[in-house]
């Protein structure tokens, strides 16, 4: 699997050709970050949007498309470069649109979240919603380049960085090794400390992916470490996806000891290395009849009532397993995360 | 390049399971062929469209795919499979919405016309248009099989056979061999005659799109011979694909003459091959300006007023060529195709 992953520190020091480039960023980045809106200028086919997963609706592709082909239609070819700028809604929302457009462009993400910079933004998964479903229409088109902008990304409100916290503890956790055993979250300078550790999560990340590209042989299902929980606790209460995945660790290891495949020594250590990071059980507790909802409605389920879970055994050792809902929603009563 | 061509007497060879299947179809099959009707029946997820370059854009696209996730979008997955049953614009809509739905379900192509039969249901190319422009939209996602189903392609309309024989005779060209210059039209069952030499001309085909197969080298250009004064006769006269072809192979030779690549002697062979195949100058000229814009627009443009076009030189060689615009309007005014 091509890939090419740069870190650098601002926008000039990114090659492209502005006459064979069309330009899509959330267009928040204009009032949020000045050092884009001056590199944006060079763009003579550039194309706001506003993030968020109403941009992935069909009718939003067909409106965004039509527009795009009226400006350039009948210039562009398939030599040109969609470059995408902006968090998860506006890679997958592009990344689609780069895919599909003249049989497909080349396609640059430029993430301009935490979130989108530690996962979405690599992988080559791009999506768009159908009817309020989530990501039901897509295809795998990876990026030629991702490019990490350290003005970009420091930019963010500090507020942000719990979003990229809870993916990096899963990426700490698939990985183990010394990078995953050692990490420790700062006081001070976060956004820095995100940063440096950004190569290595996103490492872990294409590893699992290059062994499954197409995710045909279930390989990438291990990613999904921490979000059936989390997603229950994204469509129920609201919270975050970076936030959610942190609650959905804490999540997979009560399910891990209880399926008897984490001990209770081994489960402590993890919930004390967690809360370290400033992940610790915040999430107010779900109804069960909301939870059973949400968990019988996750895209991932496996047969009948059960769902493809991954549980805990060590840093770095996962393992994926098939259970019933209204054996996690048991468990997620006894531990405080259901009521 | 994976590609499974497959020819049956009946509808009643094909294996595939119903109740994974979405079943896309044009729903003239259903009066034109009572063997279709029949075995259609066993498919609980059916969908009858409506043929044609309507089908092809992105708001019947957008209805389409709301309502087959209305009907099956709980229960399919990547496993699912799509069957396209029906001609070119039923095949390049099927494939796209095959290709982009769950990211990616299983195609099957069974072609109903002998143009999708000998050429759009090969070489991966899915297409939807855009604002009445023609394929800007699509992806490269070879079907998984094509199935040619004796008893669906015999029960078309005698007439429609001139259809075949157009890109039936380009093939032979571009193949050259025993084959390409052995062919010749019967003068009766010209059906079983267009049936005996599908998969000769299909290998044609798909020994081009291997080499080339996202259309990145320009080597699948040369598929294009015979198309570009092909699409002006399409686009201003409203000749069918297949017959527009057969024209512009012989507008091909005229070029080739005058560019100096084929001697007189050998376009006089090839004119005298292409009138028992059934081809020969019958189309109105057209008028000089409208000539222009079709050529213009033609998507396959080169740089500037420039199209790349396709000479032949020998039977099995042809050559691309850069020619301006110009060029081919005098030539095709002192040939008698343009007024």
């Amino acid at each position: 699997m091509r890939y090419n992953l740069r870190q650098v520190q601002s926008f000039n020091s990114i090659r492209v050709s502005p006459d064979h480039t069309i330009l899509v960023f959330d267009r928040r980045l204009l009032q949020a970050s000045p050092a884009f809106r001056r590199w944006a200028k060079s763009f003579p086919f550039q194309f706001a949007v506003k993030a968020g997963e109403g941009l992935k609706s069909l009718n939003s592709f067909s409106t965004f498309t039509e527009k795009v082909h009226r400006v350039v239609g009948g210039r562009a070819n398939r030599e040109w470069t969609v470059v995408a700028v902006g968090g998860g809604s506006v890679g997958d929302f592009a990344g689609f649109f780069a895919s599909v457009y003249k049989r497909g462009l080349k396609l640059i993400h430029i993430p301009s979240t935490w979130l989108s910079a530690i996962d979405s933004s690599h992988g080559g998964k791009t999506a768009l919603n159908l009817m309020g479903a989530k990501n039901q229409i897509g295809t795998f088109y990876p990026a030629e380049q991702t490019i990490l902008v350290r003005e970009l990304l420091l930019a963010q409100p500090t507020a942000r960085i719990e979003d990229g916290v809870g993916e990096l503890a899963k990426a700490a956790i698939l990985s183990g090794g010394t990078w995953g055993k050692g990490l420790m979250r700062p006081t001070t300078k976060q956004g820095e400390w995100l940063w440096r550790n950004l190569p290595q999560a996103i490492k872990v990340k294409m590893k699992i992916v290059s062994s499954d590209p197409f995710e045909t042989k279930g390989a990438r299902q291990v990613l999904n470490l921490g979000h059936t929980f989390g997603h229950v606790l994204e469509a129920v209460q609201g919270l975050s996806h970076g936030a959610a995945v942190g609650q959905g660790l804490l999540f997979a290891i009560d399910v891990s000891e209880r399926a008897g495949r984490l001990n209770e020594y081994d489960g402590m250590a993890f919930r004390n290395w967690l809360a370290m990071l400033g992940i610790e059980q915040t999430a107010d507790p779900v109804r069960e009849q909301d939870a059973r909802k949400a968990l019988l409605h996750d895209k991932k389920r496996g047969s009948g009532e059960d769902l493809i879970f991954i549980l805990i055994e060590k840093m770095g050792r996962v393992r994926r397993q098939s259970v019933a809902v209204e054996r996690l929603i048991s468990i997620g009563i006894e531990t405080g995360w259901i009521c």
